[in-house]
């Protein structure tokens, strides 16, 4: 029933000639059975990206073998940091920040209770109470941070004390799930790459507050949700995933808000598992999903 | 932002010239500010079908009133039973039927939880444990009545015993969400145009067992769900819903159960939503989606 | 198998008890049967829309007289100029504005020519020769108004040109079907209401020129394009359809342009379709599409 | 603006260690430059696919060599048949069946025409007249074939003619654009693997004769199409694509029939297109489409 252990391998470097055959050949001279390869350059920055999964006891190594030995091919491929090896034999940990919208929780919740997502939520975080119970009755810790409105010493104290809630779990993802405030410089940097925001709107349409407002108001025919990686640039970080709803000239705001967060919830749900499978490789500010 | 109370009327009669007018004519008569109006004709079978709401306190009396006043009309339009209207102040009820997969519990439960969907769900039966917990958490009793595997007796009592958890709610839906029990006739009788089933598949592909096995190996690049109403016949009852998602040969059965439970999940939703609006007037094995 | 003759009345009007009341009753008292009918009240501005399709036989007038009579109803409603009613019997005509991209062109000469839609194209007038040839294989006479680079009095020359070929057919829509060169405010003033565009974005992202290479560089998983009105404001116009295509991190900008077209194909169709049955009410900078 | 020069690669083989390696070391050894690398395992039948893109310039030998050289490897990999190379410097030809209804020959020709689809039409074959001047407005040979209804020798001589129309061309594809004529099982033999399909329907749903009226009376509430290979079983052959349409209850047997033809003519381009890069890999009854 449950998938083989095997080791994901994700990796960029400049592109030149043979370098699938040199990351292949390595792999097979240790008799590793691929079981999923993807491959992908970008002409514009002459980028190569891969992600390799290995069957875990066709190899003679484990996972820290694995990085020791791969890191020459890294070194001989260029690729500096910009490679990884994971074991999926290590369960995923993820802290999930909300504020009162309670959907996009509701949905991860249900999501790891039935066993659709592999991940343990270490811990959720928020700046309200309405979602401690439920959160609690599925196992997890719940954690209540006020952010004190209009007062910047308040706010910055309450991230300090998230961040610190955050840290002691060192997650893989830091799961925005309607969060509602906007993480300092600091922290963006601190969780670059791990912390995931959903943004609920087809970005980059309708950045910032009450996107579905502005949505009502231009009259659109189709909204939509957008899960991407923080960065200081309000909702303008790497794209993970996007989808979107039809809606038409009936729908109220309410209407909108609603049909919206079927489509929040889909996506945050794909871009986080992707996320934790490895198949986000980000370059710039674009992201390659394998 | 609660909506104000309102009436809905749900109306079927042969068409001819006039029908429109006459009911709004009614209705107007008696100073009804109608705030949703909907119609449509079958032209196969020349039957008229409209669905209006009309706000409560602009009528001079209460749903009783509005009941016994518009009969008359219904009759005068050869309407007989196929018409009814109810009150929006009254929160209606449903049923959950499950059997060990949680994913459609939890998405309603969670919707309910959000104030998405504004339901009572009275109760949730299932022949099996799995999801006692998370029912009672929510606050929701839970039945567990056992079906005997290969024992028809044992299986009569069973669904007699589902039959009368059920019927002391009187529920306005009774949801099948992944059953996995093929109801017997005298109940799909017994609760007609008020038992919504899921069915994982996009029908009439896939009917019956393991369809996501089915669309595996036929190689589809697309797979579905279907709500629909429950009938004598499985899984062909009026459909009130579907919806669909791609996908492709990398997927495995695993992957496709996957990706099909979104669609599950936001497709009953969806129809429960819409039947309990009073949006769905079925005619033969058709329905009309207001 | 062609539809029989109808009327088809669209409306606008305050708000009010009793409006479907007086339009069917109108209606019903002439003997009217109405064979599609459609409601719509914006809760924000409490403006009524209606749109009623009659069957021309059941009527004692031909559409003149329908406009003479219903216009008392009109005034009585306060609708003022803001509605209309026509005759399914007379054929719509569209004068079609292209540039090189001929995508559009050829698929709106094809859906008319195996009879999916259901206009006479006038004209087609175009700033390149590219399309003269198709465009008269078809039978429609085709216009060459070259636009000099740069030189103002030159476009403005070219427009009035345009204005003078177009105008002579007093066409019911104006298809800019990628035309590539911005309305003067006047065209915008004089076609207010009758002048398309198919924008390829998915709009408000990526307003402008090239807007596919704007949303290779976000990164964007999801591309669309856009059919609306032609206003003053560059594609700022009120909306009649939008629809959208996923793209991913292979798909170059090319790839996008191409993906891009099969959208802009079907947008720019459904939305003309709209438009000339009638479906289309703009209120304000926004639409009901019935 | 045009792709340079590429060879293209399509491999099928038994699964085990090493054969990325292999294959990426053969192109390796001699200089190729890979633009495009696509891998997949079916794990059911443990067979491995491929498909590479090599920059033409990169190798020193041309697609002749490239496949004398590439034989040895795939002898070695076991890899019998299942395996081609081909060259992007050669434009592939086409011949379309088609019979009156013109959605999808347009659409083809419109592509051609516009340079979205990069094949050589070079001949349409229809057993009636009406498409024939489009056809020629494209500078294509168009030929006329009856087939007498009820007459199986008649059927047979046309079906006869045909098969010589097309085999002189010895075409990479042979698209059934709606032919609406079973194709007798030699020709399905003879055709193995080359000609495509277009089905008006959501395959396996509606199989067979009028499957819009079938959806009709089924009440689904989406409809699509299916562009598959054409095998001695109707409709039954493997997958290539998949699109599908939402549909509602306002919606005639002729609206499903109008929405429907958008979705089999970007179905079946989408399909065409892909056979012709070599992205579909066929194995038993399934495809891999790269």
């Amino acid at each position: 029933m449950s998938a083989p252990q095997r080791y994901v391998l994700t990796f960029g470097c400049p592109d030149r000639t043979g370098i699938i055959a040199r990351i292949s050949g390595f792999l097979a001279d240790h008799g590793g059975m691929i079981v999923e390869a993807a491959y992908h350059t970008d002409p514009d920055s002459s980028w190569f990206f891969t992600r390799q999964v290995v069957l875990a006891e066709s190899l003679p190594f484990d996972v820290a073998g694995l990085h020791d030995r791969f890191g020459v091919v890294a070194r001989e491929l260029s690729a500096e940091s910009s490679w990884q090896v994971f074991d999926t034999g290590e369960r995923p940990r993820a802290v999930v920040l909300v504020s009162k919208a309670g959907h996009c929780l509701y949905d991860l919740l249900g999501r790891v209770a039935s066993g659709e997502l592999d991940v343990d939520i270490a811990a959720v975080i928020s700046n309200h109470e309405a979602l401690a119970d439920i959160t609690r009755a599925h196992g997890i810790p719940f954690h209540h941070v006020p952010f004190p409105a209009g007062d910047a010493d308040g706010k910055a104290a309450a991230f300090a004390e998230v961040r610190k809630l955050v840290d002691e779990h060192d997650p893989h993802a830091i799961v925005l799930a309607r969060f509602m405030q906007v993480l300092p410089a600091e922290l963006c940097e601190a969780w670059a790459g791990r912390a995931l925001n959903i943004h609920h709107s087809f970005l980059p349409s309708f950045i910032g507050a009450k996107p579905y407002h502005q949505a009502h108001v231009r009259g659109v025919k189709i909204v939509g949700a957008t899960c991407h990686y923080v960065t200081a640039d309000l909702d303008a970080g790497p794209i993970v995933e996007q989808d979107v709803i039809r809606v038409d000239h009936g729908d109220s705001v309410d209407d909108l808000v609603r049909k919206g967060r079927d489509i929040e919830k889909v996506t945050l749900a794909r871009g986080l598992r992707w996320h934790l499978e490895g198949r986000v490789l980000v370059h710039g500010n674009r992201t390659v999903v394998f």
